[in-house]
């Protein structure tokens, strides 16, 4: 069969097993999240064989050590998969919920209620537990799903999804509502992008580049999962202690992912006390500074910052640091060099936290917390399919509710427009 | 100035109010909503004289008389348009309001705030007043606004989109919120829809073909305002009497729009005692009816309808009609040829209303009560944008809050991610 001819059809039977799941009882949704869950642990000898051939092919093609260890599948791995299908589970079912109800004059009583989106293409990422969260959650939201995994994890995702796809069948529900392209060809991806009328969503997760061209080829709505360029910056009047805690948190906790710090702000008038405590426990963690001149006053640094600095996505233990002369410059950096994804203040002033939270615009502000806090599972909104950067539709993590939409439910006896 | 670049200025300088607007406060907008109210009433004699000039033009087009009476303003019409912008003057500011708030074991506090979508792309049809409704809620939600709309009606959308600016300067708000392009030019609709950083979301209302176009040449999110092919189910218990009153005003109270009446389904069971008194109604109402070899033994029709008569919205007096064994039936009809915008069901059996309201997927399900009540006035939403057909972000009447987008604001006391 051809690639087109491949992908259609998947999608064809995505299509019909989502008007099928549309109408799932909860309790069988529940029931296949947790026959999804013991699926993975029964099969975890074979999941492991298959990643040892996904990890052979990667080791083979040249791939670093940090890559390798994002796509190594280990018994502790998969038990966490299937503890976090069970936790999906264990999340209220979004679909049926109702938003609010009123009432008319007229005496017509109108709500709106959550129904699921429909089919939903997940184009994602090498590590293979992605593949069981982003089940679990267009499932347990009445969705069906194609996942477009990369092709590094071909034989992991691929054994991942034939096994949850078989717990939907277990649990009485529609086994095609879970369907994965288990191709490596590139044309596959151009292929699922270009099925308006049988595709309802697509969610890109990865680079930049990446979720950019996603975003120009197709016509099908898009949950951007891309870029973030994050900022701290110390206020004035910050506790110093919790500043710097907050950002090496930031910073060193995981710097591979978009909502690790990129660039600090530092007021100038806390500076001389913050930076040399900051820099000495970066230092230690093994971070590179880059700094403005006034930074380089106050520290040493590996290199001055150049402008292309307070663009650039590390993604790296790598920081750039400028001071600022007061909290509208601080704004003003942002506005102009921020990604919108995740950005926070240390302060102990509450007008300056005040116009902070109001005056960036971003899809999370925080005050007095690590940026590392933007995360489905950290909000207590369970598992995430990621954090969108779109302003449409879902901004921020994009958990179980994200995944529907809604519609009006109209209850009348009779009434007619004037 | 080149199409382009005209355009583009427009949209910068949209983008550039945009981040002021997003600040304003409620009585600034509110003010400035007055001011535009106050400004049509003064302009009147000034908006009759530019809308003769677009009604002499479109008389010598050719145009027909539903036409003209659509694009003709008359002094009731602009009271009517300045009362509108008082409504939504009216309506609480979504802007700044809290969707949710929790807080985390670790003390975290989570909360959802609604803010601006930013710069809105409206691409619209012929009738004046929909500037004003447009421009109106533009402002409300705090979002800058760039206005097209059909060339037909330019002089008086021209001349009400610079009252409506003049207005926002006189309340302090900046006046660059309400952009006009003031060309027929058909390329400015394309450059319009080539602005991705500038422009946030794209609204096109108009017909389906025209809609798809917009949709097909952007990769700004849409959302989209296009087709209704209308259902009325007719149940085999529902109020015979009911049923017809509500048959007859989804049909004939303005054939014109998205949510009138196209195809009427009516039980087999009820089919003889309901179809020969719905007929002589619509037949004094001037209605041409279309049947199926069921509808045709019971009355009489102006001809037989075809498969194709299933599939058309005929946006006329033009009635299709097909008798059906059941409620399955009904709802397999719709699903194969409804087009998602609403749905009715006339019954007084619980369970099949239940089922219908469940099992169809539409933007609104009524249940004994006329489609045409699916709009944001009718609702109780103040004035809308129009009616989304799109599943993401806004489904149904498009009104303030739908404008808006949340963002996530965290507040810590030091709290770092584990």
């Amino acid at each position: 069969m051809d690639i087109r001819s491949l992908v259609e059809v998947k999608a064809r039977a995505a299509r019909s097993a989502a008007a099928a799941l549309a109408l799932c009882a909860t309790k069988t949704k529940n029931d296949a999240l947790g026959q999804m869950a013991r699926g993975l642990e029964e099969k975890t000898p074979a999941l492991l064989e298959a990643n040892r051939a996904d990890l052979e092919g990667a080791r083979a093609r040249g791939a670093t050590r940090a890559f390798l260890d994002r796509l190594t599948l280990t018994e502790p791995r998969i038990e966490e998969m299937a503890q976090g299908l069970r936790q999906v589970a264990a999340l209220p079912d979004p679909v049926g919920t109702v938003v609010e109800t009123w009432r008319r004059p007229s005496g017509l009583e109108i709500s709106r209620v959550r129904v699921p989106l429909g089919v939903i293409g997940f184009i994602y990422e090498s590590r293979p537990n992605v593949t069981a969260d982003a089940a679990g959650l267009c499932i347990k939201s009445g969705n069906a799903v194609i996942l477009r995994g990369g092709s590094d994890a071909i034989e992991s995702n691929s054994m991942i999804a034939a096994v949850m796809a078989k717990a939907l069948e277990k649990a009485g529900a529609p086994p095609d509502g879970i369907q994965f392209i288990d191709t490596t060809d590139r044309e596959a991806v151009s292929v699922l992008l270009d099925l308006p009328g049988l595709v309802d969503l697509i969610i890109p997760r990865g680079g930049e580049a990446f979720v950019r061209w996603v975003a120009d080829h197709t016509r099908v709505p898009v949950l951007k999962h891309d870029k973030g360029l994050v900022h701290v910056f110390v206020d004035a009047d910050a506790d110093v202690e919790m500043a710097a805690a907050i950002v090496l948190n930031a910073k060193v906790q995981r710097p591979s992912v978009c909502n690790a710090l990129e660039t600090l702000l530092v007021h100038h008038d806390i500076a001389p006390r913050f930076l040399p405590l900051a820099a000495a426990r970066l230092a230690e963690a093994g971070v590179e500074l880059r700094g403005c001149p006034e930074t380089r006053r106050l520290i040493d640094v590996a290199r001055p910052a150049t402008p292309a600095d307070w663009d650039e996505e590390y993604l790296d233990l790598i920081l750039a640091i400028r001071v600022v002369p007061d909290l509208d410059e601080a704004i003003r950096h942002i506005q102009r060099h921020g990604s919108g994804l995740a950005e926070a203040i240390v302060t102990n002033d509450r007008a300056h936290a005040r116009r902070f939270t109001r005056e960036v615009d971003a899809a999370a502000i925080l005050v007095n917390a690590s940026t590392r806090l933007v995360d489905g599972n950290q909000f207590g909104l369970g598992a995430e399919m990621g954090v969108s950067t779109s302003r449409l539709h879902a901004r921020g993590p994009v958990g179980v509710q994200e995944l529907t939409t809604t519609k009006f439910v109209v209850q009348g006896d009779g009434q007619v427009r004037e």
